[in-house]
């Protein structure tokens, strides 16, 4: 039986998680729950069904109600930012699912790292902010770091079995998004519904949003370059909007494997839960003679140049790569909220890149100012703009 | 360095290995030649630029002419089918390629699993005419038999490093050959021109001709079924027009492994070579945007029955794969001869599996009678063919 906590419980990855717990009574329980706080009642009725140790709210505010609404005997229950590293590190879990979003899962799945327990990684923002960090001390502490993006789980299933020295390329598929084939003279006009209208996966917000900038992409490009211990330019994207190619491996040889699949987070996720085995699922299955077509296309730069700046803050290095995560979900955050447009959140990135702190990144906890100070100074830019403009 | 022998040498998989062994001198060097015998020309030449220890010809009339072509000091010439398996057996080799074509490649590729010889399988009649004697001496003699065929090399690639018992399935894609889109009353007028003209790989005349019937597919099934030690109905085709994606991996969770590709002989030989290693190689690359586009479809058994008879040979067993193969390896060479039409081929099949004699395979000398009476069976069932057409 193995025990599994989950950080994120509500979000997309953390439902579909705990409901494949339920799928296999026999295999896993619950350790410990975590999330941001504004869905007590969903929350509530996840430690009714599970039965967690603990729970852990990150919005220290919203305790009090969940405490009203939690079953009797009570899970032990855990407030803020300290109280998610506290879960991680003090419940036993044999796995920890990392699937908060953006940058909020940083300590806790460095917790969990420290604590010796296998991490099954949804959260690609900790990677592109602390990658070498993360990565050594998974090293150090034995700990894999077992991806759960479904393109990442693709690249580790491709690479099983096969000499990593052998890597030619790493080549991650991207769906191109909504606007794969929008004009770009009409970016300016996109709204928040069109960008939250992905075509192939379903998501949360933050994500889809990446997704229709191609963000997201770039961040998967600096998540892979540490996951798999990559040069950057080994790592490369090739569009594909029917999601069917999950990713692929080049070979010095030629030899190109891919891994396939219905567009279903939960193939990914399992595989992460029972690696290095696996169990039959009741998925629906790939039948490609009905699929019938696979196309693939170069990105195009000009109208997605998040994706240079992602590419630019990888070979940067040093504190680039955080204040490209920071600025983004910055920015996202406030296209979300109306106050910016589309095209403004790559310029407001760029912005921020023109100003990065020098030097490496010596401790978790410098990556954590520079992504606090890059908020404060993004949120001034979005403000700056958002009065200029009348949305 | 690895000592090859390659049994075949002057058909296309044949010459193509030796281009390999050239690029990589200081990994490969060849302990020993065979081939039918047309060709002692190209053969000397072989034994000049390579300078194998020994030269099998299968043809025994053929050996004075070439020993008058041979360099001094001469290598050994050995002849006739006991020649070849004299070779194999003998002069030691830590990998024997076997690519001769059709039942030809049986003994000698019993005499090298039997003198415990890593095997590179280019050969598939040979595993489905003795699928089960032969991976069952590979066993027992724990000698690896390495997949040459393209889709079994890609088969061979998407099991590596995952567990067996999670296979669901094997697909192998099939071009579909020249005759993909032909209505079926236009079958009865194909010329052997028109079946010599593959889409997408460059073969010899005996596979291109069963690329375009699709029982190199069929045949590709019974190979896949002993290779990989999978249920007959395990392994499925769809056909892929492109030749990108060389074959698949379904597993019970839903993931599908693919290995895709140029559509190069090269690079299955090279694996088989260096196995588990991988070597660079100036192969021209995969480029899937430049592709652009992948097609998948259903074979359709109503045009192709070549397909029928071999699923059907398959699950009947015993002596019934034998006999398939020997009565295309028949039928085939009469219409290369234009002595029957493209649809007599599977007539002919058909026919012969009505007799198929009972019970087990014993011995691979079992399988060597029964199919030199099948051989005759056909034989006068394509001259009585012949008699009554005009072609």
């Amino acid at each position: 039986m193995k025990r599994i906590t989950v950080l994120g419980a509500t979000g997309s990855i953390g439902l579909r998680t705990l409901e494949i717990v339920s799928s296999f009574p026999e295999e896993f329980s619950v350790a410990g729950l975590a999330a941001r706080g504004s869905t007590v009642e969903r929350l509530a009725d996840l430690a009714r069904k599970y039965a967690p140790e603990a729970i852990a709210l990150l919005d220290a505010d919203a305790v009090d109600r969940l405490a009203a609404l939690l079953p009797r005997p009570r899970p032990e229950l855990l407030a803020g930012a300290d109280g998610v590293v506290a879960l991680t590190r003090d419940v036993p879990a044999d796995i920890v699912v990392s699937a908060l979003v953006g940058g909020a899962g940083l300590l806790p799945t460095m917790a969990a790292i420290r604590a010796g327990r296998a991490v099954a990684l949804a959260n690609k923002e900790t990677l592109v902010m602390a990658g070498q960090l993360m990565t050594a001390a998974a090293r150090r502490h034995d700990v894999p770091l077992l991806p759960v993006d479904s393109e990442h789980s693709a690249v580790f299933q491709c690479l099983c079995g096969h000499n990593r020295r052998d890597v030619h390329r790493i080549l991650l598929t991207a769906s191109g998004g909504p606007f794969r084939e929008l004009p770009k003279e009409r970016f300016a006009t996109i709204t928040v519904d069109d960008a939250l209208r992905h075509p192939t996966w379903k998501m949360g917000a933050k994500i889809t949003i990446d997704s229709a900038t191609l963000m997201n992409k770039g961040l998967e490009v600096i998540e892979a370059r540490w996951l798999f211990d990559v040069a950057p330019e080994q790592v490369q994207i090739v569009v594909h909007p029917q999601s069917v190619v999950h990713s692929m491996v080049e070979y010095i040889d030629g030899s190109v494997i891919a891994q396939l699949g219905v567009a279903d987070m939960g193939v990914p996720i399992l595989y992460a839960l029972t690696y290095p085995e696996r169990r039959p699922t009741p998925a629906p299955r790939l039948d490609l003679a009905r699929v019938g077509q696979l196309t693939f296309f170069e990105p195009d730069p000009a109208r997605f140049p998040c994706l240079r700046l992602a590419r630019h803050a990888l070979e940067q290095g040093g504190a680039a790569p955080v204040v490209l995560n920071a600025a983004n979900e910055i920015a996202v955050a406030a296209f979300l909220d109306r106050r910016i447009t589309f095209t403004d959140i790559p310029e407001l990135i760029e912005g921020a890149l023109a100003d990065v702190p020098a030097g490496e990144l010596e401790s978790i906890e410098a990556c954590v100012a520079i992504d606090a100070e890059t908020r404060r100074r993004v949120e001034r830019a979005v403000a700056a703009r958002a009065g200029r403009k009348s949305l």
